[in-house]
């Protein structure tokens, strides 16, 4: 069959490994007819994980043989030295090699970036990758990023992550100029640090469409379509949003729990509460994008169960088809270019 | 009568003054017999308001004149140079000289913290004020400073933060060693900053009970009494738990009004909706102290509502009770002491 959107996985990262790679694999071949996953890892294993599903390999679902994984909580030095033959290493070496369109993992955030960026390298004009993923908004959703790729980025790092933030709304949304803000504090004179009051004036200038600052709130109310930040502040500010729904879902459960009245009031409730449940659902948008690279790399949470495993590769599928990284390499030279002459 | 806890308010200040400040003061009047508020600003605008709320002066509700404003987007230094007898100044002016024993605003951070740290002074050992408020957690509540009074804060700053957030949940709390985490982000090799790295440093030596990092979501889920910060990812994180919270709550309300049988749904589910609202309000929460100063002060929320005004004076009033100023000073020494030597 022809014009299948290859993917390889990264069968043995994150939490669960195989336990959730697999199930997760069958889900988004059964979701997406036109994705070929790759699976990659230890053979045997692979194998007994594919029988426990009642399901053996197809011309849409291979193996690709790695005899290592890089543990969860391994350097990125020690991975890219001593793991030449990992699972995740393995899976991005099939995007150098054009055998796969994106890799997938949900192995530890650190080595695949060292790795992603030493096999795959930057796009000229790109210092550092950035993590960008996609959260809920009250009327949509925001790119936010970087979400923890880059601590203590300059006022140039975070023009970039713009550019590319920018480009990847475009790409994704649809839309022609998408709101770019940056996120700072405040109202008043005590306003941002000197980092971001420097990317402020760079951004001023671009020709990217720039909203100004907007603070944490905006991320969720505002209209706004990409934030960005340093990756520590995104990364705490992600969080920090997680822990917040987490709080908020168990406080609204034990409530429902009480006493038989307000149990038989959550049972009437319950279409209503499982649609909201769906609506902000973390696992919904589960998939970060690995942005400034040369070939597509999608980070998933570490402890991602299978269905949102399956959501980071149907996200990796459509940056495929959007054409992500080619995307950015063509805006981004324009648009350096534009920064220098203004 | 004796013994009565006396709180100076900013009267003018706030998105709403005195539409807000008259009818809280009244609330926490009601609500506190043993304190009595001091009205600060226009003398014959305060007696219009309380006439609105058919209220006259008493013995527990007095009038301080102040012929000025400090104006929301007024910087720092254009308040302290040009507003010496704003609402704002002559509230803390009141704690100076004894006659009140806290202040409370709503008036801009930045002035706020500016007029607060001029007219009263740094405890001695204290570089800066921090700001620290108390956020809900799944069970309880956390503790969290710096929120914004402080950008770019060195490790020196973070660890007095943690001493001073440490002494108030000693004191608020009645617990003898609040577990204290530093935020951070990762469990991987990309892991913090270079300030937050040091600070850790300097807390693993400090006779606090430090529990090591902590992440964005461990604010709200985590066993942790105090969250230390720089300002700028602690306003970031502060407005980011607003926004989900926010968009949670709206969108669980447009759940419920989708068509009749959801709106049965929730007219059934309303008392277990309307105490669940009532535990996430971030209204009862409303009322952050500024730290290391000789004095209590109290800053509102601007756009806070009567309730949530109401409650910030319930806040400087235990802070009075529980002389959180006095304890931090006499820890502070010995605390500073200790990791000089260690």
């Amino acid at each position: 069959m022809a014009n299948k959107y290859r993917i390889a996985l990264d069968a043995m990262g994150g939490d669960h490994g195989l336990e959730v790679t697999v199930p997760a694999a069958l889900k988004a071949l059964a979701a997406h007819a036109d994705i070929e996953l790759i699976l990659v890892g230890d053979e045997a294993q692979i194998h007994d994980a594919l029988a426990k599903h009642k399901t053996t390999l197809s011309e849409r679902l291979q193996i690709k043989i790695a005899s290592q994984v890089v543990a969860m909580d391994e350097s990125p030095t020690s991975a890219l030295k001593n793991k030449k033959d990992s699972s995740m290493r393995v899976a991005i070496n099939l995007v150098k090699e054009g055998i796969a369109d994106a890799a997938v993992s949900a192995g530890n955030t650190g080595a695949l970036m060292a790795t992603a960026r030493f096999v795959l390298k930057m796009l000229p004009g790109i210092d550092r990758p950035a993590i960008c993923t996609v959260l809920p908004s009250i009327d949509g959703h925001t790119h936010m990023l970087d979400l923890g790729a880059n601590v203590d980025s300059s006022a140039e790092h975070l023009y970039q992550f713009a550019l590319m933030g920018s480009e990847l709304a475009k790409a994704i949304d649809d839309i022609e100029a998408p709101k770019v803000g940056l996120l700072n504090i405040g109202q008043e004179e005590i306003k941002g640090n000197e980092q971001v009051k420097a990317a402020h004036a760079l951004l001023a200038k671009s020709p990217l469409n720039y909203i100004g600052y907007v603070e944490g709130d905006d991320i969720y109310l505002g209209d706004v379509d990409v934030v960005v930040c340093d990756g520590f502040v995104g990364n705490v500010a992600l969080k920090n949003s997680e822990g917040v729904a987490k709080m908020i879902a168990t406080l609204l459960k034990e409530g429902f729990k009480r006493n038989l009245l307000t149990k038989l009031a959550g049972l009437i409730a319950l279409p209503v509460l499982t649609r909201f449940r769906r609506q902000v659902d973390p696992r919904s948008y589960n998939g970060a994008s690995l942005l400034g690279l040369r070939g597509i790399v999608v980070k998933s949470h570490g402890g991602a169960d299978s269905f949102a495993f399956a959501n980071a590769i149907g996200i990796a599928r459509t940056e495929i088809i959007k054409k992500v990284p080619q995307r950015i390499d063509k805006q981004i030279e324009a648009l350096l270019a534009a920064r220098v002459e203004a």
